[in-house]
């Protein structure tokens, strides 16, 4: 095992260690941006690899232990960790600590849950040291030659950070700005970068929702279904995620001469921060159907022995209707897309604007979508729309309720009726069409069944009930006399049965359905 | 302040602390039972009014302090807790331990989530206690008169309390069989109890997607909606909880004289177990789609300010169909209502078993769908036929494959069509109606757009794929020559390009997206 000569102290601006594909990417972002980079990795190769294959590209400092790494940083030193999220990343925390001084900055730059994100802050705040949970999206290409990034901490370490990596991120085509801004405290930029995965599912999910329509009611090749999302690309619907559908449909397996996406296995797989998105709306009490049904989709691709089981077992019975306009039917496709989109954006921001209520963060909604606009994943053209709904109105409670959005999803919303029509009644699985229109019409809707199951809740579990008429909680006796008790201890109000001031403190106890 | 006489040392079966409804109809039920219950409360006065009015039921031997409490119990002890889930838990198990003595045993039953139950059975344990995690359902009614009752733990717990609580559990109507056994290890029993939460979660939300149309698209009353709903529990559908529905929607408010469901307002609310269960399957990788949709549907409708402004910017665009046959329409609903009913039963056996998979539980499905047969809210004639299609096939991978339930679900499936389509067009929100029938159609599909989800991933993030045609995992060069590397260092194959046998751990290691 080679040795390197040992680098010079107090030499780095910033260092990385982790040399997988997202450290060194990244270490090498910095470099061809000037910065003296120290590079670390656990075993010694990868450093050299580094070294060897992109030494030239500017100035690296590589060191076998940590120790050393941390030796040639500048201070206040800047170390970014771009290792495993777990263990991995609390072992490197451990391992950078033991050696940094009181105001250095350690970066976690992978895709951290923020509760740990928020716990690692807080333990490394009573040592002096500054932690920043930095999300890094845009994969290999975006670590490489500008990614989005989000990073939360405190604003101190943002100031010293801030130059650095408003040179590394990718800048929006739009005006240059850099893709990257302070998102808040502690968890805040993981937070964010978790939300912007979970709109991904949801995207991605959208277009493979149009994607299979077209290749199965229509008939089309995947070849013209890449036209038709290139075409598309050019209109609302232009991002990074539609262009490379487009790229990936037009590409032809070398081995079988076959569209490449019919070669591939129809199981998708996932890392997790779907879920995590979809676990933590449930917490936050926002409802992120779109993201959790892709979440959903993607689990249901990859039970074989279940879905062996149901194509034996569960039959079609469909009502066979034919297109018989198939340019109107792509165009009702394009529109289910965009609507269903919206939506997902939608409540991945008031999952944002939840997560920033709760853990007391001072998101700038606009900002992050302006920050998306280019290096990540979901890089789109409409970013820019979301971001003026918000300069518009800060406070904005619903984003599809900004007037651009509004009218953009009204014009959007016949075809996607006759999409998810067309599709439960002829058999083609739509799970994030479908209930995104089903959220579309709940949350216009006067008035929800919403009461019928209080009503069975209070019969059932005693949960008691508010009136459209009056103020209060009660309850009925269903199984006695079925007279109307008030349970909140409130005045006023006819109340029917005997008042008990204690119940509404009653029900909260240990009742259980 | 009241002071009892001291109970006698060493002579009470079973002690239950937790005087709020729950608790006392629990301690109510076992005396009733002949036992003789030893019973306590933080604030004594809650003590003082069971004894003051149901103390005549039974022997209860009331205590003013837990050491009492404790002492007043016969050797081996077993004392139920039911108090407030999560910290006042924690508290009472604390005080009950300090008092007790090796292999007595700590029942408790209010609604923990499973992992907290494993934390304290694993706790406990060390300190040679018994705890058992008990999920009790059918609200205070159930616990007053026989409850469903879901015990996890150990055998010996088990063993000891299995006498007493097959006294007091609900007796089904078929066969007179006690509604408990013996689900499995330490959190086994909250997990089940969990699940059959979820569960009733969907079953609700389906009854009121059926109402709710029946409501607005044929405008038909409450009173006329309660007697199909009576009519219907004459079917498959017979259960508690249309039985519940039917009464509801049939009760006319005394204040106006209106139908008592049209005077509750519309926004339901929810304790945490449904957005558990969700959490608990996005954990397990299980899509419980239905759940999801009824648990966001409570959300949706709470949101008051989202609702106003939706309400006043979003438009309806709706088809208007009449229809035309409301005898079909009706029964159509009834179908659809089963369906999704069906999926969202089989989503949340499939998370049991996943679960039980997980944590190493032996839990025999079939006996989960025989003890909610009586007492439990989602309590179901249909629950013989589970049991039945886990005694033909204990293993069965879905349940929707076994005979019985995929000719009844099969047997829905056009009526299902046409009310999803139906509401798509006209605007009516089903999220579970909808949702479970994509599932349906994901999940029987021979080939799903999981495969340009894959594509897509091996683009921006060099994820991989697997090939219908070949062992192993691929990427393409996306950016560079689109040549195609298989990455998990396997041989065989043509691979286009190098093959690197670290790219396989490569992109395990902080990839990002």
């Amino acid at each position: 095992m080679a040795t390197f000569e040992p680098s010079p102290r107090d030499s780095a601006d910033i260092g990385v260690t982790g040399m997988a594909v997202m450290g060194s990417n990244l270490a090498r972002n910095l470099a061809r941006h000037g910065y003296k980079v120290a590079i670390h990795n656990r075993s010694v190769a990868k450093t050299e690899a580094v070294i060897a294959e992109h030494g030239s590209e500017g100035a690296f400092f590589p060191s076998e232990s940590i120790a050393d790494f941390v030796a040639s940083l500048k201070a206040p030193r800047v170390a970014i960790i771009m290792v495993k999220a777990g263990g991995p990343t609390d072992a490197v925390i451990e391992e950078l600590a033991e050696h940094m001084e009181p105001g250095d900055i350690i970066v976690d730059g992978g895709n951290a849950l923020y509760t740990d994100t928020r716990r690692r802050e807080a333990a490394l705040k009573e040592r002096g040291l500054n932690f920043v949970g930095m999300g890094v999206s845009g994969g290999e290409e975006g670590a490489l030659n500008g990614p989005s990034i989000m990073p939360g901490g405190s604003p101190e370490a943002w100031e010293r950070l801030s130059p650095i990596l408003r040179d590394i991120a990718a800048k929006a085509d739009e005006d240059g700005e850099p893709c990257t801004t302070y998102v808040g405290a502690d968890g805040a930029g993981h937070f964010v970068k978790m939300v912007h995965n979970g709109i991904e599912y949801a995207d991605m999910q959208v277009i493979s929702e149009a994607y299979d329509m077209m290749s199965k009611a229509l008939g089309m090749s995947a070849a013209e279904i890449g036209d038709r999302f290139a075409q598309w690309n050019e209109g609302d619907l232009e991002s990074f995620l539609i262009d490379v559908t487009a790229t990936v449909l037009k590409h032809v397996d070398a081995r079988t001469g076959k569209p490449f996406v019919d070669i591939i296995l129809d199981r998708a797989a996932q890392k997790g921060t779907g879920a995590w998105t979809v676990q933590t709306a449930l917490d936050l009490g926002v409802p992120v159907t779109g993201i959790a049904e892709a979440t959903f989709a993607r689990f249901v691709s990859g039970d074989i022995a279940q879905r062996e089981a149901a194509q034996k077992t569960l039959q079609a019975h469909t009502a066979d209707e034919q297109i018989t306009d198939p340019e109107q039917f792509i165009d009702d496709l394009q529109k289910a897309l965009y609507a269903s989109k919206l939506v997902a954006y939608a409540q991945g921001f008031e999952e944002i604007a939840k997560g920033a209520e709760v853990y007391g963060w001072d998101i700038d909604l606009g900002a992050m979508a302006r920050i998306w606009r280019a290096g990540c994943i979901i890089r789109a053209k409409f970013l820019d729309r979301i971001t003026e709904a918000y300069e518009r109105d800060a406070n904005l409670t619903l984003l599809l309720a900004d007037p651009y959005f509004a009218e953009a999803i009204n014009d959007c919303v016949p075809a996607w009726r006759r999409v998810v029509a067309f599709a439960a009644a002829n058999g083609f699985p739509v799970p994030v069409f479908a209930s995104s229109l089903s959220y579309y019409d709940a949350i216009r809707a006067e008035r929800l069944p919403a009461a019928l199951v209080q009503a069975q809740r209070d019969y059932f579990g005693a949960h008691t009930y508010q009136r459209v008429d009056a103020e209060g909680s009660y309850h009925v006796e269903w199984t006695r006399d079925r007279s109307e008790t008030r349970t909140d201890g409130g005045e006023g109000g006819v109340t029917h049965g005997a008042v008990d001031p204690q119940a509404g403190e009653k029900m909260q106890e240990a009742t259980t359905s």
